[in-house]
C-alpha cells in the first residue's frame, strides 16, 4: 500500500476533556561545553552580570564586549526589517550609520526589550551607548567629538516597560576595567557570562569559536546569540530610518580579531545572515528587535608572526581573503543559527529542509522557507510521520520567479522528487521519484523518523536561471504541544 | 502598569512528561439547522448516498447535484492556485473552459481525494463526469457532440490511493431520475444529503440559503462547503493548465435559479471568493484541491409573476442587476467560508481581523493575513491574552506596496491604532492608540477573550492609493494544543 495520508480520515470531532501527556522535550545542555581560551580572538574584554533587571538573583541581565585592539575596529550588522522597531535598534543604527562601519564596543540587556517606551526608551538606550562608550581606552584614531559614539546596543525580553536604568548605569560603572569590581575578562569565563546576560527563554547559552588562516595568517572568530521562539528572522543591512517601536527575539554578536575594511565585513555579513539567520524558522514569526552584530578588531597581527604579511580583508584590493572570511563567516553563522533553532520552544526535532534544482536562489529559499514554517508538516515531524503529502503541498503553494523574458517559471510536478534523508549516514528514503510515489517501507520511515535529526530534500528538478545555484537549506523544528503550552498557557 | 508581553519572562525549560487537560472543543452543532424547502433555488434536484468509499456504512461519501431547468445553466469556478493539482481539479477546469462557462451537474465524492494518482486518476475522475452526464435529460440547446460534457467533479479525502471507481459508478447509476432507488430532490432533505456527501473531519454540515431580488424579481441562492484543516486557500478562476495532483480541503458549491451570463458569473465568483474564501486561514495551508464552484439556471423566471421581466444578470448589459448580485454572492460566500473556520480543527475562537486604512485593499488583506496565521497571535487567543504585541509584530513583518511613483509604502507606527471589539455589542477596548499604548483593564480585557467570538481591528491610519478602499476583513480561529493532536498524532 502506498503511503497514505490520513488527515481526512481522523476522528471527526475532538472529544472533550481529553488528558494528553507531552512528550519530554529533550535535553538541550549538551549543545555548550567549555572552549579554550586560546580560541577567542585575541583584543577583547567581555563580561555579563546581573544588575536587576531580571528579579531572580544572579541570573545575568547585562552584558559587556569592549574592544581593546590599537587598531581600528569595523563593525557591521543586519538588523530586522520589521516596521516596527524597538530603540536599540534604531539607536544601533544610528551610530553604525554615522561612524561609517566603526564600533568598539556592545551592551546588551536581557529581560526588557525597551520596546513600545517612546522617547523614554530612546533615552535610556543612548544612555546605556554612552556609559559604555566611557569604558573605552581613548583611541588615537577618535577624533573624540562630543557626537561620536562607539558603542552599539542590544535589548531583549518583556515589552511596554521602560528599562530600570540607574540599576543598568551602575553595572556598567561597575565594569569599568581599572576597578576592582570588574569582571572584564577574554577566557572562557568572561565569553560564557556575556553569553549567559543575552539569555531569555533559551536554555541553554549559544556560545561557539573557530579559528581559520588567511594568507598563512591564524584569525579567530568567536561568537553568541540568543533566541528560542518568535524565530523566523528576515533582516538586512542598517539604513536611515524613523520612528517605531517593539521587541526582540534573535540577537547575536560575533567578534573577529582578522582585519576587514567596513564595507566589506558589511557585505560578508549581509551574504552570510542570508543563508544561515535569514534560512531559520522556529515558529515563522519575524521579530521587531532581531539583530546581529560583527564586529573585526584586527588584533591578531599584533600576535602572529611579524615575518607573515597581516593584509586588510577587502573585497576589492584582498579578492581571495575576502572570499575565505566570507565562507568562514557564513559556516561560522550557520553554526550559530542552528543552535537556536536546536533550543526551539518546545522543539523535539531538529530538521534540515534542502531544495535544491530550483530556477534561483531565491526560488529555493522560498520554497525552503514555505516548507520550514508549515503548521501541518511541523506537527507531522512531531507526529513522526513521513508525511510527503504536506510537504508536496506546501511547495506547490510558493509562486517562483519569473524568466528572463518574463514568463512566470512554474514547477512541473512530474520532475519533483522528495527524500528524506537520516541523521546517522545510512541510506536515504525517497518517497517521490519525479512525481510518482514510491512504495515506503513504513518500518524504516519510523527509524529515520524518531532521530532528533532529520533532513529533508525537495529536488523541484528545474533549470538553472542566471548565475547562481539554486539550491537553499533552512532549518526547522517540529511544532508541538510544548509550544502551545509555552506561547498560550504563559499569562495564566 | 501596561500591559506586559512576558513571554520572554516564561519559565525557561519545558518539564518533562508535562500532563495537560485538553480545552474541550465547543460543539458546533448548532450550527446547522433545517431550512424551508422554499429557500432553495428553483431547478435542481441533489442528492447524497453512502457508495462505499467510506468504511463506515450509511455515512453519506458521493454527493450529485443537477440542473434541471430548461434554460442555459451557465457555471463558474475559482480552483486553487497550488502548483499540484488533483485529477478533478484538472478535469472540472478542462470542461468548464472547454463548455464556455456551461455546466448542468456537479458529482462529489469525499473519503477519497483521488490524488498523486497518475493517469488512472485522471481515468477516473472523467468516468465520474461521464457517468454524472446520463443522468441529466438531454438538452436542447445541447449541441450533443461525443465530446461534449456537462459535469463537475470534486474530490476530498485520502491521497495516493484510488477510487474504488465500480462503487461510486454504481452509486451514480443508482441516482437515474427515473428509478425507484434514486432520492434526488430540491428539499431540505435532499439538499442536507448533498451536504454531508461533502464532509470529511467537518464536524457538522455546512449549507445555507438566501433568497434576494434584483428589478422586483425574488431569486435564490444556496450552497454547501467543507473544510476544517488545511486551510488557508488561494483560487483564481480556471485557466489552461498540465499536469499535477495531490489532494483537497476546501470544497464549496453555490447554487442560484437567477440567470447569469457566463462571463459576469466568473467575474462575480472572482470577486466573491477574494473576499472570502481568500479571506480565511486555520492553518496557513493551501490545499491543493480547494474549489469553489457556482451554478445559475434561471429556472426562477418560470415561478416569477410573468408580469415582471426577467433580465439576464450581466456586468454590461445589467450593470445594475450584475452589482447587487455580486454583494449578494459575496455576503453568501462569506457566511459559508465563516463556517469553515467556525469548524477549523481544534479551533475554540473565531475571531475577525479587520485592517483598515492600508493604502491599498491587497495591503490590508496582506497585512490581515499575515495576523491571522500568525502562530503566537493564535496561541495568544488560545491563552484568552490581549497580546497586541505579537498583532503589531505581525503587522510590521508585511511589505506593503508601492506608491504610483514606485516608492515603497510604510507604515508609521505613530499613527497605528489596535483594538479589541467584542462579540456581544458593548464597548470596544482600544490597547494601541496611535502607537501608545493604553493602560488596559486586564479584567475587561479578559471578559471580551473568553468569548468564543472576538473582532481584533489593526487601523494603519494610512492615505488610501488608488481607487479601492484599504479595508480588509479575514476570518481566522486559535491555535489549540487539539490542533496538534489531531495533525501530530493521527497516523499514530
Amino acid at each position: 500500500m502506498s503511503l497514505i495520508f490520513r488527515r481526512f480520515m481522523a476522528s471527526a470531532s475532538a472529544s472533550s476533556s481529553t488528558t494528553i501527556t507531552l512528550k519530554p522535550t529533550p535535553s538541550k545542555s549538551h549543545h555548550h561545553s567549555p572552549i579554550p581560551s586560546s580560541s577567542f580572538p585575541k583584543g577583547y574584554l567581555l563580561t555579563g552580570l546581573h544588575c536587576g533587571i531580571k528579579k531572580k538573583p544572579g541570573i545575568p541581565d547585562l552584558g559587556l564586549i569592549l574592544s581593546t585592539s590599537p587598531h581600528q575596529t569595523t563593525a557591521a550588522a543586519c538588523f530586522t526589517k520589521n516596521t516596527f522597531k524597538a530603540a536599540p535598534v534604531l539607536v544601533s543604527e544610528h551610530v553604525l550609520v554615522k561612524n561609517g562601519g566603526k564600533a568598539r564596543a556592545v551592551v546588551v540587556n536581557s529581560g526588557c526589550a525597551n520596546a513600545v517606551t517612546g522617547k523614554q526608551g530612546l533615552k535610556d538606550a543612548w544612555a546605556m551607548v554612552e556609559e559604555t562608550d566611557r569604558l573605552l581606552p581613548s583611541s588615537s584614531e577618535s577624533t573624540s567629538s562630543d557626537q561620536e559614539h562607539h558603542t552599539l546596543v542590544l535589548s531583549t525580553g518583556v515589552i511596554g516597560q521602560n528599562l530600570p536604568i540607574s540599576k543598568i548605569i551602575a553595572g556598567i560603572r561597575s565594569q569599568t576595567p581599572s576597578s576592582t569590581t570588574s569582571t572584564l575578562s577574554n577566557d572562557f569565563a568572561g565569553w560564557e557570562r556575556a553569553a549567559r546576560a543575552f539569555m531569555t527563554t533559551d536554555t541553554f547559552p549559544k556560545l561557539r569559536a573557530r579559528t581559520f588562516k588567511i594568507g598563512g595568517v591564524e584569525y579567530r572568530m568567536a561568537g553568541m546569540d540568543k533566541g528560542a521562539g518568535m524565530i523566523h528572522p528576515s533582516m538586512g543591512p542598517p539604513r536611515a530610518s524613523a520612528g517605531g517601536q517593539l521587541h526582540a527575539t534573535l540577537l547575536g554578536c560575533i567578534l573577529t580579531d582578522a582585519p576587514v575594511s567596513s564595507k566589506s565585513l558589511q557585505s560578508a555579513l549581509t551574504y552570510a545572515v542570508e543563508r544561515s539567520f535569514n534560512s531559520i524558522s522556529v515558529d515563522g514569526e519575524m521579530s521587531t528587535n532581531d539583530t546581529i552584530l560583527v564586529l573585526a578588531n584586527g588584533a591578531a597581527q599584533d600576535s602572529s608572526n611579524a615575518a607573515l604579511k597581516v593584509e586588510e580583508i577587502d573585497e576589492e584590493t584582498n579578492k581571495e581573503g575576502y572570499e575565505v572570511f566570507k565562507k568562514e563567516l557564513t559556516e561560522f553563522a550557520i553554526d550559530l543559527a542552528k543552535l537556536v533553532v536546536r533550543d526551539g520552544e518546545g522543539a523535539t526535532k531538529f530538521v534540515t529542509v534542502t531544495v535544491k534544482n530550483a530556477p534561483t536562489y531565491p526560488d529555493a529559499h522560498r520554497v525552503a522557507s514555505r516548507i520550514s514554517t508549515s503548521a501541518l508538516v511541523k506537527t507531522a515531524l512531531y507526529g513522526e510521520d513521513a508525511n510527503w503529502g504536506r510537504i508536496l503541498s506546501a511547495t506547490g503553494s510558493v509562486p517562483l520567479s519569473s524568466s528572463p523574458s518574463g514568463i512566470p517559471l512554474e514547477i512541473d510536478p512530474k520532475k519533483v522528487s522528495v527524500t528524506f534523508i537520516p541523521s546517522d549516514g545510512s541510506s536515504p528514503l525517497p518517497v517521490l521519484i519525479n512525481g510518482e510515489p514510491e512504495k515506503v517501507d513504513e518500518a524504516r520511515a519510523k527509524e529515520i523518523l524518531v532521530k532528533e535529526d532529520l533532513e529533508v530534500e525537495v529536488d523541484l528538478g528545474m533549470e538553472q536561471v542566471g548565475e547562481e545555484e539554486g539550491l537553499a537549506r533552512y532549518w526547522t523544528c517540529d511544532f508541538s504541544y510544548e509550544y502551545v503550552r509555552i506561547n498560550g498557557d504563559y499569562r495564566s
